[in-house]
C-alpha cells in the first residue's frame, strides 16, 4: 500500500488504515489485489479476515487509487470458508447477541462487495466452500481455474443455505430451480457445470488463471473507469427496482456520463480516427 | 396417515383431516407422499384436488411427522391438468364471483407449495400440463423421467398464459425470454430442454424414477431437517426482498439455527472424528 | 396503413398518426410490421426514429387493426444503435437538461416496448448493437438469424452499460453473472451463445428468418390473441411484484378470461371434436 495517501477527498476524519494483517494486499497502477494467505489452511476464514474484508472494501473507494479490486486465494485454493476451529468451535459458546453480530459481520461483506462502486474480479482455483463460495459469488467476475469447485455445504453443518445474502444472489445467477438444488443439497459443483448454468465468467487452465486474471483487470483499469463503475452499480441497484424506476435511473446515469471526460475522448477519437485514451473520469 | 395424531402443538381446535378422499396421501419415516389417483385421465384434476391439495399443504407442516413431501402421479403420467369436462366445462356456468373463487384456489395450490416449510419434490413422469405443469413447477425439486413433458398450454384453451403463479415463478426459474416463449405459446418442453433451461433438478430413466425420488426424500428426511427448511422458506421470501432486507433475515435465521440441535451436534461429530446424527431440530 | 381509421374506441381527441416518415409502418392481417429504413448506416438510430417507436406503439394498440409487432432492419443488419454523427456528435453540445429529455425518450421506447398489450417479435439479422441491442433485448421473442451479432457497447463509447433498461432487463433474461459480463466489457455475442444463454427465441439460417418470422407473427394474430395479450402484460407486471400479489393479478385475469370468447369457443370446439376458431376476443 502506497505510504503518501492517509485521506480522500470525501472522507474527513477518518484515515486510511496502514496495514491490513489478516491477508495481503496490494495496490499497483489502479489494480488492488487482495490475497487470503492462509494457504495450509486452504484460506480458511477467521473473523478478522471478515471484519477487514469489509472495512477494506468501504475503504478503497475513497483512496482513488484502485479502478478494479482482485481477490484470490494463495496456494491450492480460493477460500475453504469459516474455520472450523477459530469460528465453529468459538460460535458454540456465544450468547445469541453475540452469533448475530457476527452473522451480520459476514452479510456487510456482502453487501460492501455488491456496494462497492468498483468491479470486483474473483480468481478462483480449488476450493472455493461455504463463506468462500458466497464471497465469489458476490463479486462481478469469477475467473474460473479447471480445479475450482464451488460448493455452498452450509447445510452440511447443520446451518441454513441461505448464508451472507446466497439465497439472493443465487438465484439471480442461476435460476429458483438451480439454487434451491446447490444451497439445499450443498453438493459440489465443478467449473463446467458453474460455467454452464451462469456462475462463472470463464473457465481456463488452472496455468493460465493469473495471466487471464491480470489481463481482466488491466482492461478494467485501463479503460473507461467511472462507465464500468456506473455499469456495475446499476446492475446491483436495479435488482431491487421496478422497471419504470430503472428507466429513470439510467437516464439520469447516462445523461450524467454524457458529460463525462471518458465519453468526450470517444467522440474525439472518433471524429480524428485514432484509438481513446481513457481516463476513467 | 397414522391415526393416533389428531393435533399438534400450534394447532388448537382444529384437528387433522382424518382422511384425503382425493389423493392418495402416505406418511413414512418422514415423507409424506401425495400420489394422484386418476391414472385413466391422466391425473386431471377436479375442484376437489386443488382444495385437498392446499389444505394438505397447510396441515401437514403442523402434524410433526412429515420432513419432505413428495408429489407423483399414478399411472403414465404426472398431471394433465384440469380435467375439461369436470371443470371447464362448468366454468362455463359459473359466474363471475364463482370464476374467481376457483382462480384464487387455484392459486392458493402455489402459494401453499411456495410456503410450505417442507422440502417438496415433484417426480414428474409423462404428461405435465397445465396446471399440473404449474404445480411441478412450484415445487423445490423436479426430479424427471425421460418421458416427462411440460406444457404450459393455458393459451391453447383460450386463457391466459400466466395461471396459479406460472408468469411469477417460470421467468425466476429460466428467465424472461424462455418463460416468454413457453407461456405465450404453450408448446411441450421434453425432459433434456428442461434440463438444459433450469427447470428440470435431474432426469432420469422411466425405471430409476421411483428409487431417484426415494433416495433424495431419504436425504431430506433424513438430514438437517430444520437447516433444509430454514433454506427453502428464505429461498422464496428473497424473491421478494431488497438485498439489505435479505442479508438482514439471513443474518437472523443463520443466528438462530447456530444454536440448533444440528448444528451442534455437527461440532461435536467433527471434534470426535464421526459423522453426524441428526434429528431434524 | 389503411387511411380510414382516425381513432379508436378509448382516444379521444387525437388522431392517428397518418405517416410515420423514419421507417416503414406496415399493416396486414393483424401483422404490424416496423422496418428500419437506412440499410446504408446499418439502420443508425436518429433522434425522430426513438420518438416515432416510442409513439408508434403507444398508438398501436388503440387502433385495433394489430395484433402482434414484428421490429426488423432492412438490409445487412437489425440495428447499430444510435448513429455516432447525428446522435453522439449533437449529444456533445447539449446542455443538461436536454442530456436527460434523449435519455428519458429513449427509455420511453423500452417502456413503450415492455407495457404494448400486443406481443412484439425482433427479427435481427446482422449487427444489433447499443441501442439496437436493447430494442430487440426489449421484445417478447427474438428470431434471429445466423448472422445476428449482439453488442450491448455502450461502455466502448464511454457510457454505462446500462441504458434504455439493459441493466434491468438482461439479469432477467440471463442471470446477474452472464449480464455483468456483456454489459460491463460491451463484447459481441454470436447468435449461437445468445441461443445457449436464453438471449433468443430461436436460431435459423438467414434465408429462413423472414418465414419463420412470418410463420410466427401469423401464429400470434390468428390464435387467441387477448390470451396472448394478458400473458404479455402478466409476464412484464409480475417481475415487479411480490408472489402473493401476483397470484391475486393471475387470479382476477383468468377469471375474466374464462368469460372470453375464445375460451367459450375452446370448450365448443372440443365438445364438437373439431378446431377452435379465434377471434382474439
Amino acid at each position: 500500500m502506497s505510504p503518501e495517501r492517509t485521506t480522500g477527498p470525501f472522507r474527513a476524519s477518518a484515515g486510511f488504515t496502514e496495514r491490513w494483517e489478516h491477508f495481503d494486499v496490494d495496490i499497483t497502477d489502479g489494480v488492488a489485489t487482495v490475497t487470503f494467505t492462509r494457504p495450509d489452511k486452504l484460506n480458511a476464514l477467521t473473523f478478522d479476515v471478515y471484519a477487514d474484508l469489509r472495512d477494506l472494501l468501504t475503504e478503497l473507494p475513497h483512496r482513488g487509487d484502485a479502478k478494479v479490486v482482485v481477490i484470490a486465494g494463495r496456494g491450492k485454493g480460493f477460500c475453504s470458508g469459516g474455520d472450523v476451529e477459530e469460528i465453529i468451535g468459538v460460535l458454540q459458546e456465544l450468547p445469541a447477541k453475540q452469533l448475530l453480530e457476527f452473522t451480520r459481520m459476514t452479510g456487510a461483506v456482502v453487501r460492501a462487495l455488491r456496494e462497492c462502486p468498483l468491479p470486483v474480479i474473483a480468481s478462483v482455483n480449488g476450493v472455493a466452500a461455504g463463506a468462500g463460495s458466497v464471497i465469489a459469488l458476490a463479486c462481478d467476475f469469477r475467473l474460473l481455474a479447471t480445479s475450482a469447485k464451488f460448493a455452498f455445504l452450509f447445510t452440511k453443518v447443520g446451518l441454513a443455505g441461505a448464508d451472507m445474502g446466497s439465497a439472493y444472489l443465487l438465484p439471480r445467477l442461476v435460476g429458483l430451480g438451480r439454487a434451491t438444488e446447490l444451497l439445499m443439497l450443498g453438493d459440489t459443483v465443478r467449473a463446467e457445470q458453474a460455467e454452464r448454468i451462469g456462475l462463472a465468467t470463464q473457465v481456463v487452465d488452472d496455468t493460465e488463471l493469473p495471466t487471464t486474471t491480470t489481463a481482466l483487470a488491466r482492461r478494467l483499469a485501463d479503460g473507461p473507469a467511472f462507465a464500468y463503475s456506473a455499469t456495475k452499480v446499476l446492475l446491483s441497484r436495479e435488482l431491487d427496482m421496478d422497471l419504470p424506476g430503472a428507466l429513470e435511473l439510467e437516464a439520469m446515469t447516462q445523461a450524467l456520463l454524457m458529460t463525462s471526460d471518458d465519453h468526450r475522448e470517444f467522440y474525439r477519437a472518433w471524429q480524428q480516427g485514432r484509438n481513446p485514451q481513457w481516463t476513467g473520469a
